[in-house]
């Protein structure tokens, strides 16, 4: 990572925390935020696993973000360096990021509303919102306070995006669904104009290349806090619920309905049309098929083994319900 | 969805079908189309599934497309409005929607041939298409009769599309295929330069982000009809047949040919050269590894379960064709 | 594909290998590069694969580029053309198609920076680069000798791509990476700046839409020689090693390390935080769970089958691990 320079003491003044340590290192000055075993004697680290109990105790970090007794254990195993001791160190780390980022670091050019942005006359872009080059918004598209569309954006007629909404290159926002009816005669495709919208609420991140279709009649829905990583898509009239968070490639379906608080890593598809609840998480690459009512964690991939044992496996699979069949005939017998 | 305003009569004036119910309501200001369960007294919905009679039944909506037997019976159970008989409700639905769009809804702004769009001298773009925002068009390509490229669509070299198509934002067609020789020196790829096309029939329509490579000695071969969902990726040399679907996150590797009428389901994977026959559908994220000569419904995913009893399974699953021995050894004895 | 104009002993002449055949070919005109069973009597072709012995044999093609051993065959077997004898035909044929885009065909109008591109004052482009239309290139980021973005290419804040690689449309370098700490006083996601770059080797080439996202605080690595096909989702802090291949819609997540020499079918998942070694194959739609530490051929996805037996077989596979049971007790009797 580029370099900075940071007083200790100007984090803990701005970010809190309890201060460890030798008071010397307060006045020293902080180059870079870095992971515990590759850290130097001016970089901060943080300390956040049980797993990276030894790196802590050997690390070279100026500083180390932690809990005040895995400090003191760090301490006792060699750890020579300060500490700033708070409750959730990680998220310490995460506060710690973005305000090295305003403060450590040079910042990029910034301008407002990009020249090469094409924005309709009927658009609704905040004051304190961010447009980026090359992003097209179109009639009746609203975007929200200290909202910021990177470069290359698609923000569609009557979209809205909330506050402080951070929406990557390359993303499409209110493309049609694909809604078609089939006409009987010849067995082609008639397109259902989309007439709805998609309306996204405040804090919601959105991953590069990403796409969110309008509603068919009814808008599609991401609600507050959403984290939407890359090259997902989003059907029509799907709701998100707040704070949920689907990692990359994900595909959803259209009208699907995925509760709060939910985790869908990457690769995995949600069909149409069901209901997942609140505090679901499903695994990479699982494919959900019909409703989810309960919390918890669900899978569905077949294991990766070597080719040839997969190969075997693979065939009898393709025979398994005769196995049973065969099991419950020696059973009888 | 947004409001419109439209009288009933000239709905049925335009789009047809038979008027049942009171004859007053024909002069009737329709303000949305929307679904049966949310339809109120000014919107017009649709009936088109047997699950739905219920609300049909009890639908506040001031007309409803529907089959007339399928009147008679909501009428019985206690529906007031109107309807508009038809043969296929849900394709009449279809063609209110555009109808609609175009009709009752402010238009957006129309501009031909957006200028901030990058378009080759050399390229041919028939009087009547629409190039949006941002688009680039390279040397050669062309795009036909009333053709629609959304914004930040980017149409290759030689490249050509038909006639009423519909392209998505972010749409990638006629980037190099995915062709290289291994020089067994180093293990190193040795680029294929890529020197066939795309071809795109008439009344395609492709998804927002979506990705045609063009051939790397032939053309890649898109024909009439063909729906495409966002986020595909479509290999060099694939050819797909008239009026075939294809949902989301779909994969089709090079030299692959789909068959006519075909429907492909969100993130499968088809593998490269290989056919398949007209009319076959194949599920969400099923991995087509052979040909398929026969039409019908193949699948294959790992089906979902609670994490734990999927870890189990999996567990099993590695040694499964061991089972099957130990059931033989049983079987023998 | 498009017809060039290119005497034979002209291809000779630049790409090398043993003319064998009537000498008079050598005069000939070639215009065509194409498959063996299309190619006509003005066309050249190559032979790699023995399936297609009796193609060879039989083929019009002026000129068969071919080992010297199998040109002999197909003569005996009635071929009557000429052939360029070589020990490694398919590495000749993947050189002979970039020679003869450049020689053979229309050039496209080429213009190195193009005037639509957005680029910081404080990139570092070389002078040897190409920048097509509507590319972004933020600022201290770098481009190096004989590379060429595509038309609508972002390339992030200081991210860095070396020399001779081709970035196709769409390709976003440099997106945040998802990382976001949780609250968990309200469940709600805390971004984690990322302040990593990307920085990608030599001969690297990257498909159209795929993503590659800046590490958090170390670096994203791309090395010589990667191929990346069209979405592709690369997670931050991810390492790709020399000359691996990674097939479209694979998705990568964070911290993951792939070795060199390895090739990942379409459509697989590679979980975050672990290690792939040299020349290890993944097939497609695998989702690779764990470090693999030993080269080979690895497979992991459920196997194809009409719906019906599919669906039989995954309502037994449920309860595979009760199966197992059964069996232990049958053998225990």
């Amino acid at each position: 990572m580029p370099s900075g320079k940071v007083a200790l003491q100007d984090i803990l003044k701005q970010l809190g925390g309890e201060f460890l340590g030798p008071s010397k290192s307060l006045e020293k000055d902080i180059l870079r935020i870095m992971p515990l075993a590759a850290a130097g004697s001016s970089d901060i680290s943080f300390f956040s696993a049980a797993k990276y109990a030894s790196q802590f105790a050997s690390s070279n970090a100026a500083c180390v973000i932690a809990k005040r007794a895995d400090w003191v254990l760090a301490r006792d195993a060699g750890y020579l360096g300060a500490c700033i001791a708070t409750e959730d160190p990680y998220l310490y780390f995460a506060n710690l990021t973005t305000w090295w980022q305003i403060n450590a670091l040079r910042s990029p050019a910034h301008v407002r509303i990009h020249p090469s942005a094409v924005i309709s006359a009927s658009a609704k872009i905040s004051p304190t919102a961010t447009v980026g080059p090359l992003c097209v918004i179109e009639d009746g598209a609203s975007l929200g306070d200290r909202s910021h569309l990177k470069s290359r954006v698609t923000l569609g007629q009557d979209c809205q995006i909330g506050a402080d909404c951070i929406v990557h290159s390359g993303v499409v926002i209110g493309a049609d669904g694909f809604g078609f009816a089939q006409d009987k005669s010849d067995g082609s495709w008639v397109k259902i104009a989309q007439l709805g919208r998609v309306t996204i609420g405040n804090q919601v991140e959105i991953g590069a290349n990403t796409c969110i279709d309008r509603g068919a009649l009814d808008d599609t829905v991401i609600e507050d806090g959403v984290k939407l990583d890359n090259l997902i898509q989003i059907g029509h009239n799907v709701r998100i619920g707040k704070h949920t968070a689907l990692a990359g490639c994900v595909g959803v379906a259209g009208s699907a309905n995925i509760g709060a608080h939910c985790t869908v890593g990457g690769g995995a598809v949600v069909l149409g049309h069901l209901e997942i609840a609140d505090n679901v998480h499903i695994s990479a690459a699982t494919v959900v098929t019909k409703s989810i009512k309960k919390p918890g964690m669900y899978t569905g991939f077949f294991p990766i083994d070597d080719n040839d044992n997969w190969e075997k496996n693979a065939v009898t699979l393709k025979q398994l319900h005769l196995l049973r069949e065969r099991i419950k005939q020696l059973e009888r017998k």
